[in-house]
C-alpha cells in the first residue's frame, strides 16, 4: 500500500512522468485526459474486456500492441466511452494516438489508449486530439495524482497503490493508478488501470504475469455485475532500474516481482469496490473448502454479486440464509450440511442448521464499514476471495441518470 | 388471461376446491396458509429449485412425487421458508403433510408442500399442523383468490391466470396462481405457483409439457437475479372434464393442451415481473437473430438482468449503449456492426452507431408503465423474449430489511 502522504503513483517508478488536465471533454470541467510516458521504451502486457463489443480505443489500442511489444505512452480520456461509434470512433481513436505521439516524438503504434464515459456518444475529434496535446505538454513527476483523476468518472476517492522493493542491490518500484466504480464485474469491471514498473520484465513475461494477477484482484471484484465495453488494465516495464531483465520464473527476480504486481492489483481492486457506486461499505467474501480454485470463485463472486445480499449488507441485516442461497446457486459442488458460515470470526451456520451464536455482537459488526464474511463448503481445499460493497438508494440515483 | 370479474382461479377446473387462511404464521396477520384439494387423484408434475441448498418442503414433495405419480393435495404456508432447517424442517414438512392427509382423508404422499419466507429460522410444530388443519377444513369453490394470498409475501398484485377451451365437445379449464416479487431468477424464482386443470393428462406428458412450459416463462423473468432455495411449480391434472386422456403427441388434445398450459405459464410469469419488488415498470426485452434460442435467451436475459439497465429503466433515460453492452457480455455470438435495436417501434441503433431518431418520441415512450425493448442480433433466425422490471429506492428499501 501506499507509504507516502502524497502519492506519486505512477510516476514512483523511475523513468515516467505524467500528467492529468482539464481540457472540456467533461462538461463539469473536471480532469478529463491523462498521459502516462517512459522516458524508454518499455515492456507492454494489457488485458481488455471480454465484452464482444468493444470501443474503438480498445481496438486500437490491440492493434498497437499486435504491431509493438513496446510502448511509450498511454493516454486516456474520460466523459465519453468512444464505444459503439462505428468507424469514426475507431478514427478518432487513431487521431489520438497520433496527436499525442507527434508532441511526445514517438511512434503512433507505441501509443497505447483506453477511454471512459458515456457510451454511444460520437466524440469531436479537434477537441480530442486539442485535449491530449495539452496533456502531453503538460507532463510531470509530480503529477501522478492528476493523472488518476484525469481518468475518472463517478469515482469519488483516489485510487492510487505502490509497492517497493529491492533486487539486485537496486529498489524497484511497481505503482498503479485506477478508475471505476459502478459496471464493476469480473470479467474485468468498467475499470481503466495503468501500472508502471521500473522492474526490466521481457514483454512475454509481462503479459501472463497481469493475466494471472487481474484473474486474483480486478476479475474477483464485482459492483454490479455489468462488464464493459471499454476495460483496460496496461502495464509497463521500463528496466529503468537496471536490473538484470527477468525472462522466465527461473529468474531471481521473477516472485518478488510477481509478488509486488500481484499487490499492487489487489490494492487497486480493493479500491475499487471500496468506492463502488453509491457503496457504504466494502464487503470481502472468502470461500474455502471448495472442490477447485474454479468452484471457489464462482461461490465467492456469486455472494458478492447478489443484490439481496447487498441490500442486507446495506440494511445491516444479519442474514446468513441469503449466503447460503447463493452458494448454493453458484453453480460449486458441495453438501449443504457440510458447509459453515461465518460473519467476521463469528460462526453462525453448521450441519445445515443456524447456530446458537451472539447475535447482538454479529448485529453490532455489521454496523462497520467494511464487512467480512466467509464460508467453509467443506468440500475440498481450495479458497478464493471476492470484493464488492453493498447496494443502496445511492446506487441507484446514480444510475437512474444517463451520466 | 383472466376473462371473470372474480377469478376463481385454481377453483375454475372441475373437481378442486381450496382455501386460504389466516392462522397466525405470518406475524402480520395476514393469510398464511393455502391448500388446494382434487376430489380425484389428479396426475401430478412438478418443477423445483435448481439450487444446490433444497429446503425441507423441496426435498418432502420430491420424496412424495417419486412414491406416486398422483397427488390429491398441495399445502402451501407463507411466512417461513423451512429452508436451511436441517432435520427439524424435514421433520416438520412431513408432519404438516401428514396433518393435511388425515383431515382430507388421503394418504400422506398424496400430499405435496411448498413454503415460503424466510430462510433459516425454524418453525414450530404444532403450530404449522394446526395452521394445515384449519386451512384443510375451509376449503370451497369460491377461494381461489384467497389461495393466491395464502402462498404469499412481499407480493402486492393478484396473481391468477385462467385459459379455457373446447375439446370433444367438453370445456376444459387451465387456471393458475403464483407468489412471488423478489429472489426471481432464471433457474426458476423465489416463486411458487399451482396449475390445476380437469383435462385428463398422463403424468408422462404433464412432466414435460410443464418443464417446456416453465422454460419459456417463469425461466426468462427475473427480478433479481436470485435463485431461491424454496422455488415450486406444481401441475395437476385431475381429468374431471371427462375428456379422453392425452398420453402423447399424437393424441389430438395434446396441442391445445400443451398452447392452454404455455399460456397460463406465461402470463403468471408476467404477473411476477409486473409485481417485481419495487418495481415502477414492467420490461419485456425480445433478441431475434440470435443463432440459437439458447443465445437468444441469454441474451434476453442478460439486458434484463442488468442492474444498469434496471436503472435506466427506473430513471426513465433512452440509454442503448447499456443495452449494447449488456448483449455483447452475454456470452450469444454477433457482430455488433450488424446488430439493430429498438425502443418501442423506434429504431435508435444499427450499423455499429447511434441513428438518427425522434428522441423526444423515445423518451416520451419511456414514461410508459411497460417499456418493450428489442434487438436484431443479425446472426441467426432464432429468437426469445425475458421478463423483468425497473431498479428502484423500493427495491432497496424492501431489501434492506430481513422481512
Amino acid at each position: 500500500m501506499n507509504n507516502h502522504l502524497t502519492p506519486r503513483g505512477v510516476c514512483l517508478p523511475l523513468g515516467y512522468s505524467a500528467s492529468g488536465v482539464a481540457t472540456g471533454l467533461k462538461v463539469s470541467g473536471k480532469r478529463d485526459c491523462t498521459v502516462v510516458f517512459s522516458e524508454k521504451p518499455a515492456s507492454s502486457a494489457a488485458v481488455f474486456t471480454r465484452n464482444l463489443v468493444q470501443a474503438a480505443p480498445v481496438q486500437v489500442s490491440k492493434c498497437h500492441q499486435a504491431k509493438s511489444p513496446h510502448a511509450r505512452a498511454i493516454v486516456v480520456t474520460s466523459g465519453n466511452a468512444n464505444a459503439a461509434t462505428g468507424e469514426r470512433g475507431l478514427k478518432l481513436a487513431e487521431a489520438v494516438c497520433r496527436a499525442a505521439a507527434e508532441v511526445l516524438d514517438v511512434g503512433k503504434e507505441e501509443v497505447l489508449i483506453a477511454q471512459t464515459g458515456l457510451i454511444g456518444i460520437q466524440l469531436d475529434e479537434a477537441k480530442a486530439c486539442t485535449a491530449v496535446k495539452k496533456a502531453a505538454a503538460a507532463l510531470s513527476k509530480d503529477s501522478g495524482v492528476d493523472a488518476m483523476w484525469g481518468m475518472a468518472t463517478t469515482d469519488s476517492s483516489e485510487k492510487i497503490a505502490e509497492v517497493q522493493y529491492t533486487f539486485e542491490g537496486k529498489s524497484i518500484a511497481v505503482a498503479g493508478m485506477a478508475k471505476g466504480s459502478g459496471m464493476i464485474a469480473p470479467s474485468m469491471a468498467t475499470m481503466i488501470a495503468v501500472i508502471t514498473t521500473d522492474a526490466s520484465v521481457s514483454p512475454e513475461i509481462l503479459q501472463p504475469l497481469l493475466r494471472e494477477a487481474t484473474d486474483e484482484s480486478f476479475n474477483a471484484t464485482i459492483v454490479d455485475g455489468a462488464c464493459s465495453t471499454n476495460d483496460t488494465l496496461f502495464a509497463l516495464a521500463n528496466g529503468a532500474s537496471e536490473t538484470s531483465e527477468i525472462t522466465g520464473p527461473e529468474h531471481p527476480g521473477y516472485e518478488p516481482f510477481r509478488s509486488a504486481l500481484k499487490q499492487v492489483c489487489h490494492d487497486l481492486a480493493k479500491l475499487i469496490a471500496h468506492d463502488g457506486e453509491g457503496a457504504g461499505k466494502f464487503f470481502e467474501m472468502r470461500v474455502d473448502g471448495a472442490r477447485s480454485v474454479e468452484e471457489a470463485r464462482m461461490a465467492a463472486r456469486a455472494v458478492v454479486g447478489s443484490s439481496l445480499v447487498k441490500c442486507s449488507l446495506s440494511g445491516e441485516a444479519v442474514y446468513w440464509g441469503r449466503i447460503l442461497a447463493e452458494l448454493g446457486a453458484s453453480g460449486a459442488q458441495f453438501d449443504p450440511n457440510e458447509v459453515r458460515i461465518f460473519y467476521g470470526e463469528v460462526e453462525v451456520f453448521a450441519r445445515g442448521e443456524e447456530l446458537s451464536f451472539p447475535f447482538k455482537e454479529v448485529a453490532e459488526y455489521m454496523k462497520n464499514s467494511e464487512i467480512r464474511i466467509s464460508a467453509d463448503l467443506g468440500a475440498g481445499d481450495s479458497s478464493a476471495v471476492a470484493y464488492g460493497c453493498d447496494l443502496t438508494y445511492e446506487y441507484v440515483r446514480i444510475n437512474m441518470e444517463k451520466s
